[in-house]
């Protein structure tokens, strides 16, 4: 081992403790290293990784203006009245290169500053590979150990992968509000695919029940269409409820939802295979990246990546020259 | 070569020779190949590569409701009667999984179904990592090695992927609508900071101009602020202009501007590299996946993916074992 991978060892052994232990400082500490990809998070994931499983990872994703902010905060002040401890991950696209976050959501953090068993992280992940799949999973497996036992990863589902993100927890919930807009029709056409409960948010504005029973019909249609000839229900037909999340109308109701879908396995176990498979693939991806940065290899992969972007060398005739030279480098 | 290798070789060979005279259902093909990244796609784009790197790749994108569909005809209608020829790439993320277009889209193609030297494409990327940045970069490719000399990559730009997609473009403008809600103007932020060019569309609406004042006042501020003390513009200071998509208004000038911008050659390096390294690092990962597929292999992986969906093991010694398998199976 390196000095500096027994440094970043030396540092996650410290890190896991204090958080383990309730150390709030040292959990912001560890999602930081998550989501930055560096040693120490791989020496604390390691550690940490086999504790974790047990929590139940909920997606809430919705159209801007859906009111999943204002819906997530009151799911957390539903969960914590009954005792319980919340985590939230809130994918933050607000910014693809400073990767800053909403205010809103460090104003809702001070709201539960003085709470330690809520926990709230903003993530913007920053161009990797995969990468708002595989730190999302990571950060979910980090809360979870941390003792975590009700999780939500709030994305905007508008983006391919932030809805991905939402549809790779146990449970996902679709957040509409009424009557919007016709572009975002079509987008929601897409949303309700990955739904396991849908919820009408702002229930009271006019137009909510109705919109409620549009989608129970539309839903029941597409269960029908996507069966074919035979008449029953899709396994994971799912379920339609309306909210007001401002005035907390319903949230009990959501939260018993989510609660009776958890451990129902069939949908959950594919969630799990897909986040385990996320979080292998970027971390392979890594380890690739690690090997054309060695000394011996970075000019040649640099000159390489150079002439394909200009045009003077196809990419895959690049990828099999990279693939060529590190296999050479290891021999 | 295998049986199915040399297959796909002539099949692409024959697409290829069909697409660069002109058919533009071979070109439809072959872009069909390229989405679903099959073996006639690589053989396709090893010869389509090189011919192509000549076109003006321009990313337009903006949030649902800025009128993106509207501003793209008029721009293709703009270019038209100047007698150019207009590839449209369409990233639609209206379905995830499906892969569903947008309705407006083929709406819009059969306005110019019997116009040769306009083509419009939509592509949902399904779920690849890297997908959709390498996805949309092969299929710009494929349309600038036909001959289309400008190519408009449009997106939905409250994405990750989706604003990354439209930034990698040789040039990038970013729409706005006047007057949006709070939450998408922190979504704005992000994309301004992406932009060669913002676009206040709907500029006959009361406040257009006000909305492109303010953006005019929030870049020069946010210019001196990057800059720290030294108070001159950032090298890549965005343009303001106000377009009114449905009845053309701008329309020419934002042409202009766009035409502009060609070959001013900084940000479209860096474009061009982005685009490559997208697309190697997207064939490196299907190698590996390919390996990984292989059946003295396939098994092993799935059981190791197995053990990390259980947590009864660490993602970082499931990604080292399985790079370890692949090296054991060369040997």
């Amino acid at each position: 081992m390196t000095e500096a991978a027994q440094a970043a060892a030396a540092r996650a052994s410290e890190l896991c403790d204090a958080a383990l232990a309730g150390d709030r400082l040292a959990l912001a500490r560890l999602l930081t290293a998550v989501e930055n990809r560096t040693p120490v998070a791989e020496s604390a994931l390691r550690r940490l990784y086999p504790l974790a499983g047990g929590a139940h990872l909920v997606g809430i994703t919705g159209p801007p203006g859906s009111g999943k902010s204002t819906l997530v905060s009151a799911l957390i002040a539903t969960a914590r009245a009954a005792g319980r401890a919340v985590g939230v991950i809130a994918v933050d696209p607000s910014s693809p290169i400073t990767g800053g976050a909403l205010l809103g959501d460090r104003v809702r953090m001070q709201a539960y500053a003085a709470d330690s068993d809520v926990f709230i992280r903003s993530m913007a992940s920053r161009g990797h590979a995969g990468g708002l799949a595989s730190t999302s999973a990571a950060a979910a497996a980090v809360l979870d150990a941390a003792g975590f036992d009700l999780i939500l990863l709030e994305t905007v589902g508008t983006g391919q992968s932030e809805v991905e993100v939402a549809a790779s927890a146990d449970t996902t919930v679709v957040l509409e509000a009424p009557e919007m807009g016709d572009e975002v029709q079509a987008i929601k056409a897409g949303l309700l695919e990955v739904a396991d409960i849908v919820v009408v948010n702002k229930g009271d504005r006019p137009g909510a029940q109705r919109t409620a029973a549009q989608l129970r019909a539309m839903l029941t249609a597409s269960a029908r269409v996507g069966q074919g000839i035979v008449d029953k229900p899709r396994p994971k037909q799912p379920q339609v409820l309306v909210t007001t999340a401002l005035s907390g109308d319903g949230v009990p109701e959501l939260l018993a939802a989510i609660d009776g879908l958890r451990g129902t396995a069939t949908a959950s176990t594919a969630a799990r295979a897909t986040r385990a498979e996320a979080q292998v693939w970027a971390i392979l991806a890594d380890r690739l990246r690690a090997e054309l940065s060695k000394p011996g290899l970075r000019a040649a992969a640099a000159a390489t990546l150079a002439q394909v972007a200009a045009h003077e060398l196809d990419p895959f005739t690049a990828a099999d020259r990279l693939l060529e030279e590190i296999a050479r480098a290891r021999n």
